[in-house]
């Protein structure tokens, strides 16, 4: 068993890959990380198992889109077993299929058990903070470093940044939300500041996205329950809209949905799910460029954006979801 | 000979193309729908010869994203001309090759002649506006008719939107720029306005994106003469990044031209090519909405954009085109 953190234990699972050529792996969590080996490992041709205690995989987008997502790893012949935590992971007896058997218990209740050769534990990301505790410096939320908005921490002259710090949300304020996105711009504020920089992290949206076989799903800003969490007053719409004009040979689907400030009208998240070659990436990208800007929903129509028929349509996806939304909005 | 101009041009177009099965087509003009057009016809097997006045194609674009363009038409075999000007085009006398016969003068004072069984004329829009000025309509720009930002005309409850009136501009004011995203926009104001409403166009950044072939070229905001021209100190830069993580199979290079101004550090415009499957109509658009909101290049940084390997890179591509032009102009 080996936790997924280091570059080094990338090599040592693509060694494990090679020299022991496992038949099945179980995979362990189904965030990100999970999905990302459970494609890579089903690509490589091991049969997968992944296994994910919650009741649906992508928990860090709404249900509604982590079951497309789930849909796609089943359709690539992942076996997907949500609702599942694993209790146990042990070396399989003589006799039996699998180097290694894995118990887990199921939603109801009922004991589940499945062999592997490998198994991949991926179920989260912890601070690692024990030269900074030994140092004295202040922790945060969730116990991460605290940092201002220039990467100092409690000891002057000491910066931090990445993985292991608070991050400032733009619509949340302190939180833990390590992405290596954050960690590249918050390296580089540190390094200006202690350079005798006076830079700010100008703060997260906690923009996302992840490839899973021949689809994409992303998100920026905030969903439905964080908002309301937040004090905020959100509805969230589902709208779909053609990546490109339908009657342009190879056109996608994408499932959208939008959260906004019903009070103010302000956009406050979007989420989207379609094919990896539907620009989801970069639409997610234009959505977290507007919520930068705190736009409202009403205003996203006004972006001038790019049109031509074999990549968009002359109002974009992101558009035509806040016009969705919006439609919505003045029914309630 | 026949202008596009209609849906029912277009008709007539294909109904040319299935009943007489033209061989070669010259395309006069290489612009946006130029270009598209020596794409579709190609496409469908026809021999095809580009002829433009001017010394590259797509003058849109900075010439040297235009030398890309056409190194990707005559990649796939279209025979480009630039720097032609067509003087005649005329039937083909008996005997000779083709219907039609398009005779030209070369850059150097050349006579250049080609056979063709079809010519489409691609040269450009002039606003329709007999209806207007009949009317007694006041016009502006191009003889395009004078709106303000509510679409409303010099008449009262006389609204016009599209390509028959002038543009406002977000950083150049009153402008003659035709496009269907804009006209869309301007369609939805008008009609609000005409019901009572009381909303006004955000205005255009001249965002636009064509694909040719398997490449697309893209810009927003202004190019270099024109911010000159407009009284701004710009500084245009032009770099290289990948799509996605190399190390990640298929990516592919962007090419990037970024014009900022020396003196604010505004993002002014940012020129695009690159890959149809690169994402570059919606990376042109993540711009779009940072010159929308007048960024500067440096806060371009600042933005949580998305990134997974297969899709992008801890530095969204545009954030390193705006890394790139800040360099340069730091040495100036």
């Amino acid at each position: 068993m080996r936790l997924l953190h280091s570059m080094g234990d990338t090599f040592a699972v693509m060694r494990t890959l090679e020299q022991a050529a496992p038949a099945t792996a179980v995979i362990v969590g189904a965030g990100y990380i999970g999905l990302e080996m459970a494609d890579a490992l089903a690509t490589r041709g091991l049969s997968v198992i992944q296994m994910e205690q919650l009741p649906e995989v992508l928990p860090t987008v709404d249900p509604a889109l982590g079951a497309l997502v789930h849909a796609e790893l089943a359709g690539h012949g992942v076996e997907v077993l949500t609702g599942t935590t694993v209790r146990q992971i042990t070396r399989a007896p003589a006799g039996e299929a699998g180097r290694l058997r894995v118990e887990a218990t199921a939603a109801g209740g009922k004991a589940v058990m499945r062999p592997a050769d490998m198994v991949l534990v991926v179920v989260g990301v912890r601070p690692d903070t024990d030269l900074a505790k030994a140092a004295g410096v202040a922790l945060g939320v969730k116990g991460a470093i605290a940092v201002d908005r220039g990467m100092r921490t409690s000891l002057r002259n000491v910066f931090a940044a990445g993985d292991c710090v608070i991050t400032h949300h733009r619509l949340l304020g302190e939180s833990y939300l390590p992405l290596g996105t954050t960690a590249h711009k918050q390296g580089r504020v540190a390094g200006e500041n202690a350079l005798g920089g006076n830079r700010e992290f100008a703060g997260s949206l906690g923009t996302q996205v992840v490839k899973i076989f021949d689809q994409a799903a992303a998100r920026t800003g905030l969903r439905d329950h964080e908002a309301a969490a937040a004090g905020l007053d959100p509805l969230t719409v589902e709208s779909e809209a053609d990546d490109h004009k339908a009657y342009y040979p190879g056109s996608h689907r994408i499932v959208m949905r939008f959260t906004g400030d019903r009070t103010t009208g302000q956009l406050l998240g979007v989420q989207l799910f379609g094919h990896r070659h539907a620009e989801v990436a970069k639409r997610i990208d234009i959505a977290a460029t507007a919520i930068f800007h705190t736009m409202t929903v009403d205003a996203v129509s006004d972006l001038d954006l790019s049109y031509t028929p074999p990549l968009g349509s002359p109002w974009e996806a992101i558009q035509m979801g806040a016009q969705a939304w919006l439609r919505q909005a003045r029914q309630h």
